[in-house]
């Protein structure tokens, strides 16, 4: 139970109206769109507006030895926002001002309740955008996306979120406040801290403040779908696509089950036979597009797609990625629970992950449907389950483990895009071994000695 | 002077002919590029092979605690390199091996001392190649490119050395062997302490494997020269060719005292009465480079500048570059010292800049000469001196700290790429204030406790 006195204390810092404690209203700030993961009701639920505030909660927190944990949206997939002890949840979504957006130096300027979609709103009035394309662009803030490092649709040819963050104001858990990098391409002043925190998942800081860069939109696009009806030759056209070097802003895939749910949901024709669904855009300069486009399809047909389909019109082009973006919410609907992976592979291990997949799911006979980003090596095995079932969680756990173990041993990682949290902390050692994960409570302790902000996520004290 | 012991154990290790401690070839490893820096003659200069060697150096070197300086070929011009205290120092030159070009994955793994030209000569039998372009790229080693974070001339619109390394294996002080990163385009798994060790100037443990990705070669380029007689006209031409969404490979300028001294030296034809000199290269698809280039080609003449000269032929194109490849040498053989900076401003205050460094030289009486990479912001104000003259460099040195303050009050930065080593230390203060200094410092001895590696560079012991 929180402390009067501190409660006051926060309450002089942010006004009442920015301090919950109603039981009813902290609930809601127990979860995040984890699904299967444990919660604690914080004692209180407060909303900072600057980046002084921030600086006071923490110097608060530290003298009543609270744990903090910043949340944006919390459409995190890892268990990364949870509260997991009693304290402070603090939402950023008040901090949602575009400070910025500096036409002349690519850059924008914003605070992290900004959603994503608003910076890119903003961008586009200067011609420009913001590149990275988690699935949550409507929902997720920048804080949140930048905590994470986010992924999604575009990594292939613009990377991810680490590399287009350039600079930030920070408050560490003792409220010193930080301001790293800027908006210059070059700069090595210092440790690359702006690089550590971007990723870090809140454990380090709390972000209060970021720069990124911003690209002049592409003036062309041109989106195909090729399908195959073996998994091999889809993973030999995404091989042959890189090998002609045609470098897709967005080169995704589907496999069975997920093209006969999606199909099933949204009725679109999708050739529910298939073992796998290519989705390709190229964009640019028109004349690159069309070229592009072209070798694409020349390469899905030697490769022995049996069927392909150029989008002529906008339309079209829409209608070819409605059936990629329905892939989640068409699986999520046939079962309660949707444990949704992340374990990355570099690319031309795709064939290898998928089929792997399909034998895991197999040997601990659960559905398992896989889409994903195949030109980043980024899958999404997606787990249709029900948490209520013991048994049939404890096979899942085991599914996962084994997801992770292939993902690892093919030269992968444990997550592309999702995060560690709380979900994926205890696989750390397979990944960097015990001197590994040493290292990384090294770094922790560095920042945050008392484990004060977002505890329990990444790494945990001993 | 070295106990016996500990040199019998680093013999042990390494061989007797990879530990060397005559005093005469020890001199020279107590220098790096750096003018007029403090150094000391190592106790003994080693060179590992292996990361498991480099792992048994770096417990030997923590039982008779002694400090290592890693070293590639030392172009390094901050003084990162230098040992300023008795010790190993450890070059990298013998770990060479490129260890695989992956064309599928767009990556390669390289050992530190392969030098940075060597992977570009491999990776282009597979139409690839590793953008990061420092003056150095013939002597510089992949592992000082690394560390350092290094830019170069193709930073605006392919990044820096950061935005490439994709993973690494190191040792810690401790001789824990690391692994972090790998092939994949997504990876959010731990922090990013790939990213953090990069630009980490050789201060948080000794790198020993490298991942980076590799881009297909553009099938076209362009080069352009602009002649300006008003250095605000070609700051409006810088800003009017991004408004216009061209990103150019490179875009690079020259001064009216950098010109002067470069048409001396090489008789090339160059305008010795012009302000400055704009040089731009687009590259891509043809069709987008031929579009890209007439565009350019349009800004320059809006913009006012009274010569444009497009090369026709790679002759022509080799010309324009030869001019700014010799801007360094050139001006370097006019005084016996040359002090390069590279302090960093966003790119809009590239004019504010230059007028600012101009006005410096005025007021200390001094010769500066600047160039640099104008697309991203990277000035190189270079001052021709002599180290012998104490009175001169008494007004150096304050000269460098009034540029300094300028580009960190224009929203830049201390160093763009050329890092922090031993002579900008000082400074550091200056762009992060004292609480971001104690977080560095914090950072540091997360990872190496006792100041064992590379000590005295970047942030320093109490």
């Amino acid at each position: 139970m929180l402390k009067a006195e501190a409660l006051n204390e926060l309450i002089q810092v942010l006004g009442k109206e920015n301090v919950v404690t109603e039981h009813e209203e902290l609930l809601s700030y127990s979860y995040d769109a984890t699904a299967a993961m444990p919660h604690q009701t914080p004692d209180v639920f407060i909303t900072p507006k600057t980046t002084e505030q921030v600086s006071e909660v923490m110097k608060i927190a530290t003298k009543y030895d609270l744990p903090v944990y910043p949340r944006g949206s919390a459409t995190n997939l890892s268990g990364g926002t949870i509260p997991i002890e009693k304290g402070i949840v603090m939402s950023m979504l008040h901090m949602n001002q575009i400070i910025e957006v500096d036409a002349e130096n690519l850059t924008a300027t914003v605070q992290p309740g900004v959603i994503i979609q608003d910076l890119n709103d903003a961008a586009l009035e200067h011609g420009l955008f913001y590149p990275p394309d988690p699935g949550t662009v409507k929902t997720a803030t920048m804080g949140g996306s930048v905590s994470e490092s986010s992924g999604g649709l575009r990594g292939l040819k613009y990377g991810v979120t680490k590399h287009y963050v350039m600079g930030m104001k920070l408050v560490r858990a003792n409220g010193d406040i930080i301001k790293w990098g800027g908006k210059t391409v070059k700069n090595v002043t210092g440790y690359d801290l702006t690089a550590l925190f971007t990723g870090s998942e809140g454990t380090l800081g709390v972000i209060t403040e970021i720069i990124v860069k911003l690209n002049p939109v592409p003036e062309a696009r041109k989106a195909l779908l090729g399908v195959f009806d073996d998994i091999d030759k889809a993973g030999n056209a995404i091989a042959a696509i890189i090998r002609n070097k045609v470098i897709p802003a967005t080169l995704e895939i589907m496999d069975n089950i997920t093209i006969r749910t999606v199909e099933n949901f949204t009725h679109a024709g999708l050739p529910v036979d298939a073992e796998a669904i290519l989705l390709c855009e190229v964009d640019g300069y028109k004349e690159a597009v069309e070229r592009e486009a072209a070798l694409v399809e020349k390469i899905l047909k030697e490769q022995g797609a049996v069927e392909i389909n150029v989008a002529k019109t906008d339309e079209e082009r829409d209608k070819i990625w409605l059936a990629r973006r329905n892939a989640l919410p068409a699986l999520a609907q046939r079962r309660p629970t949707t444990v949704l992976e992340d374990a990355t592979v570099p690319r031309s291990k795709i064939p290898h992950m998928i089929k792997a997949i399909r034998q895991i799911a197999e040997k601990y006979d659960l559905l398992i449907g896989t889409f994903g980003h195949a030109g980043d090596g980024n899958l999404h095995p997606t787990i249709l389950t029900d948490e209520n079932n013991k048994e049939e969680m404890e096979r899942v756990d085991k599914a996962v483990e084994e997801i992770f173990q292939v993902a690892v041993s093919l030269g992968g990682t444990l997550s592309g895009e999702h995060g560690i949290g709380m979900a994926k902390a205890k696989f750390l050692p397979l990944e960097f071994g015990e001197a590994g994960v040493k290292l990384l409570k090294d770094i922790k302790e560095a920042c945050d000695p008392d484990y004060r902000i977002n505890p329990g996520k990444m790494v945990r004290r001993d």
